[in-house]
């Protein structure tokens, strides 16, 4: 599969509209997010699984005709092409990481151990509309814990905890994680007398425009022909849906307040559930200014049955949620008659980096080159390769000058690349067992003994390290 | 995008043809190659970058009509379908990352430092027919170095450091490396009057059947009709492409016995080449046992045009080459008027991990999960997921038990699961301030202070790697 120079005018390198593709210094720094994500998935007990980017579309699209499919790329060979079936294509590319998830658990169902915990972190597609900040292609990085026949709901309170692990150590500012609970949700709109859930939707629909169109407009709406509900209830609504508690204690209250339920089983069980789910989130250490009751998150109302998920950057409300999900009552009906219960959350990292990127969060990130031998002559280069693999034998990331070039411009070049330290060793350091090394960050030069240079050089960056707190 | 419940039979789950998906022992395995790749990449000096799996079909299919595009696979959105469109879809995977490296570099060509150093860990893909251990969907790992104008070759000595520091730390048993050139290649040929490069990739590709079909059989077709060549010629060359050097000194005495050339430039200039990069790889620490040079190496005739790698596992020859690549004089030729000699190589992990599998050479790794806190009773979760707390704040991966089950139950969970300690917190030891701590690697138990626990666990695990040479 080699490419033969062609003397044809040369065609415009380019990427399809829709991608994000990034220069070393920004997939440096796209790189340390995925590697938090993954580390800190791992130390809450999650194991890695990766799905093939293509599933056959009969499996992927269990659900056909509707908006999915809309946006759902399909993949041809060649052979398939020529053929000019007229029907649906055999493969797509997955839109998402949850049908992937459902149809291995309940392919390996029996070779898994239960309550499940994975994560995957790998890039979907879907056919969005062009529009700046949409990407067709993106990184989603998701766990999910997934039982046979139940799971307690004492799991909905591993992934707060998940969730400020990973942004703590993101280091983007203060976040705060919304929970909601959907049954609590169904049992409060039951007792106003909004019980179709279709109308519950509809309702809900509205009551997300009360940021942008402001209370009155939502009251007026809801009030009015359309909905026709009474003054008092859509004032009962507004009220519930802008509950947001302020500690612990005030989210205890919250859901005191709201009762036993009076005989309303959803309510009670809500309350109940996101009553549990708090004390384990407390006791699992999240700190209580990170976590809150928000009523009006609904997320997926067909898919979601419990606990649900959102979570704010506070300094950049605007941005949304960063990181959501929810329990869900049956994983992988359309392959499976085992009922598979699951609790997930997923961010999608692809755009939260853009955004990021947008709102000027997300510093510049240190190379991964740590260091740079500078060459001083051609001569030179068996003895420059020598300390290059010293240092790389002691865990530091090196370049090597393989050329000679001006002094000058081999500094330029290592500043420029963001390489923190210059190492250098000329005659005069060679004659006494010593290298010069130059520190780019802190504007400073000192000379190391050879067989202490490595070791030198790792203290220092696991200084710095510790100084900004990473 | 969720998906409802259906009351339908359910579809059979289940992966497309010639991809390979793992469980999530399997699939720890395979990460921890992937990172021991890309730890090793980086310590070379090698930068990130990943671009999109779809490119432009006009973008990526320069040279169309040819097997490569036989294997590609298109991608179409639903609405492109519909329309029916019937000539070439406008998306298609990408069936290698080195028309990805053209064209990424001579698009963003401004705005990087030469010579260009990156390393790419992606999947790729390509309608391969159907057929035991060849896989549609693969990862590629690779790294090459870019010059603008030129490259010196010295680069060309790095690439078997990198080769070396991976599969040494991979711990998959010993390999050479095995090195030629092109240009010594293309030299001897014409020596030997064998002056037309077809003739010599048809030469070649009869002498690559030495192993199946015995000399006599290659002999007998190279005198034969169909080539013609004389005897002495044919005995030439086969005692050409059997030379395997011994030692480094035996390669420095093998390059000798080529002599100067003759007048002969390519085969004067390969010699030159070979011996500097040979010199170099000393240089940088690759013990001599490790490389080798090999005259029948040929790879990709009309890409490479200078030295060219193969690697090979000494025990499981029949494996075939592990990594290879080379040298070649320009990447981006359909993208840029601008010259871009470059030199990489590539490994291509998933035949590989199914490869080794199947060999048995794969240990079934440790969990990612290290520690598993038990629970004894449903009023000991807060506690336990406190002491879970001080172990991921220490660095452990913690998993907890959120249901009371049976102790022996948790125990055969975490067994079975790979996960190396128990931490069980009884109210004897709540009352006494410890934690009892069953190693099931060692099958040991023992009791540590509750803010000793982390630590301890730590130099544990970090004694066991230390063991094990990890």
């Amino acid at each position: 599969m080699s490419h033969t120079p062609s003397t044809s005018a040369p065609i415009k390198p380019r990427t399809p509209a829709g991608v994000m593709e990034l220069l070393p210094p920004d997939q440096i720094a796209f790189q340390r997010l995925l590697d938090t994500i993954r580390r800190n998935f791992e130390r809450f007990g999650f194991l890695p699984v990766e799905t093939p980017v293509m599933e056959l579309s009969e499996v992927l699209l269990t659900k056909s005709g509707g908006e999915t499919e809309r946006q759902v790329y399909f993949v041809q060979s060649t052979g398939a092409l020529e053929k000019a079936d007229s029907g649906r294509p055999e493969l797509a590319l997955r839109f998402d990481l949850t049908v992937p998830l459902a149809r291995y658990v309940a392919e390996h169902e029996h070779e898994l151990a239960f309550p499940f915990r994975r994560y995957q972190m790998q890039r979907v597609y879907r056919g969005e509309r062009q529009q700046r900040g949409r990407f067709r292609e993106f990184y989603q990085c998701d766990i999910d814990v997934i039982g046979k026949d139940s799971l307690s709901v004492r799991f909905d309170a591993e992934m707060p905890a998940v969730i400020h692990a990973v942004f703590s150590e993101m280091a983007i500012g203060k976040f705060t994680i919304q929970l909601n609970n959907r049954k609590l949700m169904r049992g409060f709109f039951e007792a106003q007398g909004v019980s179709d859930p279709e109308q519950q939707a509809l309702v809900l629909r509205e009551v997300d425009k009360l940021d942008k169109r402001g209370e009155e407009h939502v009251r007026d709406t809801l009030t009015g022909e359309g909905f026709g509900l009474p003054t008092a209830t859509v004032a009962a609504i507004l009220d519930f849906v802008k509950v947001r508690s302020t500690s612990h204690a005030d989210a205890m209250a919250r859901l005191d307040a709201l009762g036993d339920g009076d005989g309303n089983d959803a309510l009670r069980e809500g309350v109940a559930e996101l009553r549990e789910v708090l004390e384990l989130v407390r006791a699992l250490g999240v700190p209580e200014n990170h976590y809150a009751l928000n009523f009006s998150i609904a997320r997926g109302l067909d898919y979601y049955t419990g606990t649900v998920y959102e979570t704010i950057l506070d300094a950049y409300p605007q941005i949304g949620s960063i990181c959501s999900g929810g329990r869900y009552e049956n994983l992988a009906s359309h392959y499976t008659k085992s009922k598979l219960p699951g609790v997930g959350i997923s961010i999608g990292l692809t755009r939260l980096f853009w955004q990021l990127r947008e709102a000027g969060v997300i510093d510049v990130a240190d190379s991964t080159v740590q260091a740079m031998v500078a060459l001083m002559d051609a001569d030179g280069l068996p003895d420059a390769l020598d300390i290059a693999r010293r240092l790389r034998a002691g865990g530091i990331n090196t370049e090597v000058q393989m050329e000679p070039r001006k002094l000058g411009k081999q500094f330029q070049y290592a500043s420029r690349a963001g390489i923190r330290f210059v190492v250098l060793a000329g005659e005069d350091e060679q004659a006494r067992g010593v290298v010069a090394v130059k520190d780019l960050k802190r504007e400073e030069q000192f000379e190391v003994a050879r067989d202490q240079l490595a070791s030198t050089l790792k203290v220092e960056l696991e200084q710095s390290r510790a100084l900004e707190g990473r």
